[in-house]
């Protein structure tokens, strides 16, 4: 057999079942090896940062890798963006990267450029296959590096002699590392910090914003007085019916310091010590609290449940927390507004859906709203490399195909990967997608408030009005096959979302809200 | 002034004009300094891939750069297919991206990355800002970069606190590199092996495919019998009404091989030897023809036109070129198909058009019915990274806003930077788009044939088909703000193609043809 097929028996051997490709000229042997491996889907994306934030959601959701199929230099650049997003929030991620081959490199032919540079901005591992024997072995390494604990991602560059030449053969599946188990007297050293009963916060990062860890974090703050906060922008935060209510850090620098204010011991499990989002003149940079302790309980590659469920064992040994219960809103009436619209969401979210978060600005209500609501899982913003939540919403749907999913997307990052909702249609994936349409990039508006800009002055009315002509979100995904509708009410947009909620299959709802800045 | 300021009135000071803008938090004060200096036009665009083509069609229209406004390594990352493309063209182009405050970096924060190594990928020219004070004096050199022959990408980091703090003073422009020209024996060279008699062509490129070199090559041609060739994919062609005809390099090996067959003097001015654009079992990379000796009259960074008038002047001096004339089709009438297409755009073509070709294989019959139109400029994809046409065509109307722009492009390459036409609508620029929609990959089609898989099987059913569901462009187009028209028969994009020509601002057809492959 060539290289291409050894390469996808061997991801197929790793566990590897789904491939999001935007295949070129170079990568025509593997979309042919594709073919004659059923068990291994192909999904179509019509660009490459669709295929990367599908590969994102789906690692998210699954905890195994999804392959990408990029085509050479500029196609990972266009995938890049989104591959950022990965790397921040630690997903398995396996680049395949079609190149020229080997003997054809000299030529410096147009689509040459420096493959390995680009990839090592976003992966924690990188290695070209040399010829089709060694394929193979190669790309069930990827797999392993990609898999071990925390996650990352890793890229395979595959030259189109290799997959085309035979003496190609599939390699067995490789090890992943494991998560690290935590020391015992670590694990005591928290404990005893806790127990000086001094005000205390514990922040959740990582896997530990899943179920078990959750659990154990509860109990932790209930026995001791210590917070629970998780970071600004979680891979994958557990939440609603049953579980501890976690308060994600705030995203400006000013809140974060507020919501850490007087704290003393500041426990970290499985996220890293706060920063602000962006500098700016005169804030500090590290959000610790002057005269706070920081305790490492669990690095992101830690096990940091285990750990967690250890010291809910010292500290909390009798605890029993008592099941939290935060009232779901009413479905709203009246003007749609960023506020209304997350009631509406806090009231209809069904049981079990994945939200995918890119609100932005028009998602400041969203938190509060939901926490009454049925279990679900929520994926944020990782990197900050906005267009990321119409591809994750289709790794994530891929990942979960029982699973509803809800899209919350701001206008203006909307339109970085708008293609992602033709891969909606295709697919036939049960996503509803909310565009929160303020026409305008807000999160600048506020930002130039900050800066103590005029709110009606030139920069804003020139390069951050996303009017004249306004977006028709609408025509935009029904021209990809979506179907879609306008809600200007919060009635409508109840209506709205209780039909897209019960149909299977993509729905997408333009909400008109004001922006907030 | 602060060090945005400085930077905004050095870019003036050094005769860039235009703002190709992408903008995020930390360059908003940048963004502020815009809005102050109103003679430097900022272009808002929804992704950094439109701002970065944009601004390769700006330069390749004026010789001059436009900036590029872009966000930390995620924007970069966003934007570099169309720098790979600009640096293929060699245009000038100065990106500006904006980075974290210097004193931020070491806190890894969410949008931290290697925004160095990124850049070097593209560009010739790469250099960070260390403070305001020096600012000024490095954009001055980064424009000077750019522009130096033959012309690239330079690429400007611009930390958030050299942009926010004081002490900035714009620098005075830098003397761009001239082109340098070719000495006398290396003419006189090329003008013996003319002599010969020998079976020769002259192989164009770069700066070379101009009005003054073309005049020039012409003569040589009809004076010495050597074929006139032009690189596959050109920067910037100038063609039609009374300039010699140029043909240009078949993208496929084996059409480039059968049009160099016999050549025994290969001649270079402004191009490199020709190589194939992909490597393919049983082909050579290296197209040149065995035996054939290879010339280099000009390389790209001299002046071509200059070496070439030289030339024509010892081989050519008392030749007078016939004016050539090539018939142009009358409007067709039947089934649209790329053929009838073509035909139509040739019929109707008005004078002084800028045409941008991403037309891919819809585009099959486009130089030969072009032949016989006004004079016009062919823009093509010049290295291969899909989605160029769009961002390309904002630039080139920006640059030259009172001639007409004519965007071809193909319907699985538009959908990479779609937005782009929301930019279209925004700035009223006189384009009109005709989306050749053939619903497949159909260069991919066209290599797997060559690769001998059946036309019907499940790699193309499932990765290269654009069907299920259809894409409906003259939705999308609408959806932001251009107002579209679907042609079925060769009468509608007649008509439809009339209209869009006779009034000002863009439009956009979709024309629905077969695939050829």
């Amino acid at each position: 057999m060539n290289g291409a097929h050894a390469v996808a028996r061997t991801l197929l051997a790793s566990g590897v079942e789904v491939c999001f490709a935007n295949p070129g000229t170079s990568e025509l042997h593997f979309v042919t090896a594709l073919a004659d491996e059923p068990a291994l889907r192909g999904v179509p994306c019509l660009f490459e940062g669709v295929a990367t934030g599908a590969a994102d959601g789906y690692g998210r959701m699954t905890g195994r890798p999804a392959a990408t199929l990029l085509h050479l230099g500029p196609g990972l650049g266009n995938g890049l963006a989104n591959l950022h997003n990965a790397r921040r929030a630690a997903t398995p991620v396996v680049n395949l990267i079609g190149d020229h081959a080997t003997f054809h490199k000299q030529y410096d032919a147009p689509l040459e450029s420096d493959i390995d540079a680009l990839a090592a901005t976003v992966s924690g591992w990188v290695r070209r296959c040399d010829d089709a024997a060694t394929a193979g072995g190669v790309v069930a390494e990827a797999v392993a590096a990609a898999t071990g604990a925390p996650g990352q991602v890793a890229t395979v560059i595959l030259p189109a002699d290799v997959a085309w030449s035979d003496g190609g053969e599939p390699a067995p599946p490789v090890l992943p590392r494991p998560s690290a188990t935590v020391p015992e007297q670590t694990v005591a050293a928290v404990a005893a910090a806790l127990r000086t009963r001094e005000p205390a916060a514990i922040l959740l990062g990582g896997a530990a914003t899943r179920e078990t860890a959750l659990r154990a974090a509860g109990r932790i703050a209930a026995a001791t007085g210590a917070r629970l906060l998780c970071e600004t922008f979680p891979a994958r935060l557990e939440r609603g019916a049953g579980l501890p209510a976690v308060e994600r850090l705030g995203y400006l620098a000013e809140g974060a310091m507020a919501q850490l204010d007087g704290v003393r011991h500041l426990v970290l499990a499985g996220a890293r010590a706060p920063v602000s989002f962006f500098a700016h003149p005169g804030l500090p940079g590290l959000l610790t609290p002057e005269g706070c302790q920081v305790h490492v309980l669990a690095t992101p590659g830690d096990d940091g449940a285990d750990a967690l469920g250890h010291l809910a064992h010292l500290v909390a040994a009798d605890t029993t927390v008592p099941v939290p219960h935060a009232e779901r809103p009413l479905p709203p009436t009246g003007a749609l507004t960023a506020q209304s619209a997350a009631a509406a969401i806090g009231a209809l979210l069904p049981e079990g859906a994945i939200v995918v978060d890119e609100a932005n600005t028009s998602g400041l209500w969203l938190p509060g709203a939901t926490a009454g609501a049925p279990r679900h899982d929520w994926l944020t913003l990782t990197g900050g490399a906005i267009g990321q939540g119409l591809p994750l919403a289709v790794g994530a749907a891929i990942a979960c195909p029982d699973r509803p999913v809800l899209c919350l997307e701001a206008d203006g990052s909307a339109m970085y990967t708008i293609s992602a909702l033709w891969t909606h249609a295709r697919e036939g994936l049960d996503i509803t997608t909310v565009v929160f349409a303020n026409r305008s990039y807000a999160v600048l508006g506020m930002e130039l408030q900050r800066l103590g800009a005029p709110a009606d002055g030139r920069a804003r009315r020139d390069l951050l009005d996303l009017s004249r002509p306004c977006l028709d979100f609408v025509a935009l995904a029904e021209g990809m096959g979506v179907p879609a509708s306008r809600a200007t009410t919060a009635e409508e947009l109840t209506i709205q979302l209780r039909k897209a909620f019960a149909e299977p299959g993509p729905h997408l709802i333009e909400a008109l809200v004001p922006a907030l800045f």
